[in-house]
């Protein structure tokens, strides 16, 4: 039998579903996608394991429909090419286009990996009484490139933390920060919140997120910043020409629905 | 028959070493040690595991003698209450004073964590003649604290990271990180470097660390940043009176000598 999330992999692969993916499939994890040629895997994987935050790695792709590690991610039909709604395209680092998917684009000499996404605890959130804004208004979650720096790991040096961007009362942080505490695999709590944050970050105009929808943040309300999975994408930007070739990515926001259940992807 | 580095704990023990430990049983890795009050253990625990470039944790130390995880650490006679040369006291998160040992302080309320130290790559740096300057002029490293935080956990919120700094030729740089990037438990490869890094880690003065001594930057040279295993203490200070109660930690620069080997604290 068919899982819901396989369903969705599937209209995805048809081509019949192209829209961002917050609050679709409820009840299953969701992840980020980045696809590198293999002359960068070893020190992307560095990057992963010195930056598990923002890039949490879930399992490294090294064909197209095969998972290299079965704990996590064990989807019984899969291909990372075609079951995405959206891609980001990039050739020696610079952002070519999107497209609906990258059969054209991939080769032998090209591995994926999949890092946890944030829409994975935001079900719980929404469970627990704290829906995201975006969510209750059908929009994207906002997304910022910040000026922190992840730790330099090989030929990723200088690579910047992307955020994503909840915004909620003061008062409810702190059950905020626990439930999402508990997804370790999914980016955790919350790096930094606050108005003092959007300053920390290098965070230039918090009403022009460079991906996602503008969310508008009521007086009562704080900025609170999450560690985000298109980070990967923004270290291809950052290494410019130094990424040779075809890069692809998911485009922000338009994630893989996985078949782990949000429950599962607790505690990982 | 006991190891250069049991007898080097023994000579500790006896307070007969209350010197830094840069350079000394070469060939054996060495830790850094936060001791905590337990309600303190679990964030401590999650701050690692989101920031295992400044806070690789090897073990935790439930009780002074024993470590819970003997993968890494097992040594065969073991105090961590008095085999470091030099302890650092905090009460209620503020620094109160040095000792020789903390037998007086620990109490079963206590859990100790040892963090893995920079000073392990040193050896295998000048294997490969890339011996630190702090070394040749018989000082201790040279260690900031900066503003970059660590990644939020629990009641760890705004940490600072603490870098240790090593002169290096600009063309000798690919190879340093090169060697300590091996050194995945003990900070790997250096997390930023050169003059804009000075800035960009908000260090006002590079001739005034705060702890260790000052080293001389050559006009040839660069300053090279380690994430530094003093981070937990720093992290200590943060909390302020959060931190209720004893904290002890190593004395910066004067730390446990393991059994381990530093070729086998490569790829760990």
């Amino acid at each position: 039998m068919q899982s819901k999330a396989q369903e969705f992999r599937l209209q995805c692969r048809r081509g019949d579903f192209n829209s961002h993916t917050s609050g679709s499939c409820a009840g299953f994890a969701q992840a980020n996608l980045i696809i590198l040629p293999n002359v960068l895997a070893k020190d992307f994987e560095d990057l992963c394991f010195r930056n598990p935050v923002p890039c949490p790695l879930l399992s490294k792709i090294p064909k197209p429909t095969v998972v290299e590690d079965k704990r996590i991610i064990n989807g019984e039909d899969f291909d990372i090419r075609t079951d995405l709604p959206k891609y980001n395209i990039y050739k020696d680092g610079k952002f070519v286009g999107e497209k609906s998917d990258v059969t054209q684009e991939w080769t032998e000499d090209h591995v994926g990996f999949l890092i946890g996404c944030s829409f994975s605890f935001e079900n719980e959130l929404s469970a627990q009484g704290f829906t995201p804004k975006h969510q209750k208004e059908g929009k994207n979650v906002s997304m910022y490139i910040t000026t922190k720096y992840l730790n330099a790991a090989g030929v990723f040096v200088k690579c910047p933390y992307v955020v994503s961007m909840r915004p909620y009362k003061v008062d409810d942080l702190e059950n905020v920060r626990d439930i999402s505490r508990q997804f370790r695999k999914t980016h955790g709590e919350p790096i930094d919140w606050g108005y003092e944050a959007v300053k920390r970050l290098g965070i230039s105009d918090i009403k022009k997120p460079e991906f996602g929808d503008a969310i508008e943040i009521a007086d009562n309300e704080i900025p609170v910043f999450w560690a985000c999975g298109v980070t990967p994408q923004a270290a291809i930007r950052a290494l410019g020409d130094k990424a040779k070739g075809i890069v692809m990515g998911h485009s922000p926001g338009h994630m893989l629905i996985l078949d782990l259940t949000d429950s599962k992807a607790k505690n990982l």
